[in-house]
């Protein structure tokens, strides 16, 4: 699987480098911080499900291709306003130096604003691309919804809220299907859709999606405790270091990987409802979920 | 003109406050954030631009207004960003505190992040109510253009990295067209876009909004240099106290009055090659352009 996992990664990273912008003009700067951090040594798990979900569904043309981009820039901008020195204070992400330490913090922040707002640039070319696809409108409905303030930001905030206050079952389950969740959601929901699914089609994939985020996020957790710095490639014992509560610092290894399993089966179960070409889909997920890194 | 113009604002400010976040649930602090500053008091000058070049098309319907409040909330995240301490690091905004200082500035960069990500969460569901308006695609295009990299990121790149430093007229009018440029592009073509307006009037209402954009912010120079705080509602002559390079003190007040006169004619002589009801109109772009504060 780890295979066949690196060669579609490969085949996503040519797609995503395509919609990168040129580094020329007055703003070059700009490209160059946006670039810089979409290069970074991402996993592309968000891209990768929102195709595998497109193709599983039945999709082929290349409609995917600026929403999987968009997707990911997303991500991107997230991490570097994450990183902020009012934020989280991180000079090092995936080994790397961040972009407020190699741009300085004025571009780190504009440099997050552009990949945001590139984001719906490049999905929106595909109005023009595909004009008579009605579905782009609904696409673009969950590209905007699920990183907003109802999804991945308002899980930040939440976050943010509660660093080092004792925080209850349901704060943390926001935080996690917010913060983490709800990229994943709109992968895989934007794959569907754009493949032509029915609602009822694509409110199951959520359903999915919601699973997967909350077991990759315990996962995490897990790992955090469990693994070593090299396999992980970043620090290990950050979570208990920095007093954060997780999943994992709440509920103990066992009963994490307990729930791990149980958001996995469930995931495969209604994924299983669904009819499709599940087979590399299905092997993604538990793929995903289970990782050592 | 004054008391018709504060009347359409008035108008404008309760179709913006229909689509502000209900502050409410664990996120709760984000939506003050952003309705705090959405509500510090702007003029509302994009929005009603959008509307009246909608109703210069014949716009009726209000599909106009989820995209007038779009463009605010683009305009109000920008200055939330301008505003933080890695920029320009402002207190006071309009006389009243700025984000930063009220919120934290963790919660400043996560409302900016998040006014720019509810507009498209905003706009697009215009796809939802008006499924089958095919113009909405190309509105989103524009808005999530103008914005961006080419457009009013972009100038505040420039604007950041030339700070300080002596600028050529080029560099100034890449700056000009871009930061205060685009967003006035934007408003005046998404309205005529969504009025049904063909590309050649686009194009040309696209020529008009430059004139404009760049009229204002020269107007904006003279009034630092010749206004008094009362009337213009912030300090005057921060332009020469920050050794910026602005229009007016690199070419002078009356060069800087003629351009303002030359660009306003050519777009109000553009703005007559176009069928549609220009009165209000064509009024209020002379008051914009040559306002007292």
């Amino acid at each position: 699987m780890k295979n066949r996992i690196n060669e579609r990664a490969a085949q996503i990273e040519a797609i995503i480098k395509k919609y990168l912008p040129k580094e020329e003009g007055y703003e070059k700067k700009i490209y160059e911080a946006m670039n810089y951090t979409m290069l970074a040594g991402g996993k592309r798990i968000r891209p990768m499900l929102m195709q595998e979900t497109y193709r599983f569904f039945g999709g082929g043309l290349e409609i995917i291709e600026p929403f999987m981009a968009a997707i990911e820039m997303i991500h991107t901008y997230s991490l570097i306003h994450d990183d902020l020195p009012a934020m989280d204070n991180d000079d090092y992400r995936r080994g790397k130096k961040t972009a407020h330490i190699v741009f300085g913090e004025d571009i780190a922040i504009l440099a997050g604003d552009a990949l945001l707002n590139y984001a719906f640039e490049v999905a929106s070319g595909a109005f023009e691309a595909y004009p008579e696809r009605h579905e782009i409108g609904r696409a673009m409905m969950v590209l905007a919804k699920k990183p907003g303030v109802k999804g991945m930001i308002g899980g930040q905030v939440v976050d943010v809220l509660l660093t080092g206050r004792k925080i209850s079952d349901d704060e943390l389950l926001y935080i996690y299907k917010c913060k983490t969740g709800a990229l994943i959601e709109a992968s895989m929901m934007i794959g569907a859709i754009l493949a032509g699914a029915d609602d009822e089609a694509v409110g199951k994939v959520e359903r999915i999606a919601l699973d997967v985020g909350l077991a990759f996020q315990i996962q995490d957790d897990i790992l955090d405790i469990t693994s070593d710095t090299e396999t992980l490639g970043k620090p290990v014992g950050s979570d208990s270091k920095n007093n954060k509560y997780t999943y994992a610092t709440m509920h103990g290894l066992d009963e994490s990987r307990k729930e791990v399993k149980r958001l996995t089966e469930e995931a495969l179960s209604y994924l299983d409802e669904l009819s499709g070409e599940n087979q590399f889909l299905n092997d993604l997920l538990i793929y995903m979920i289970n990782r050592e890194n």
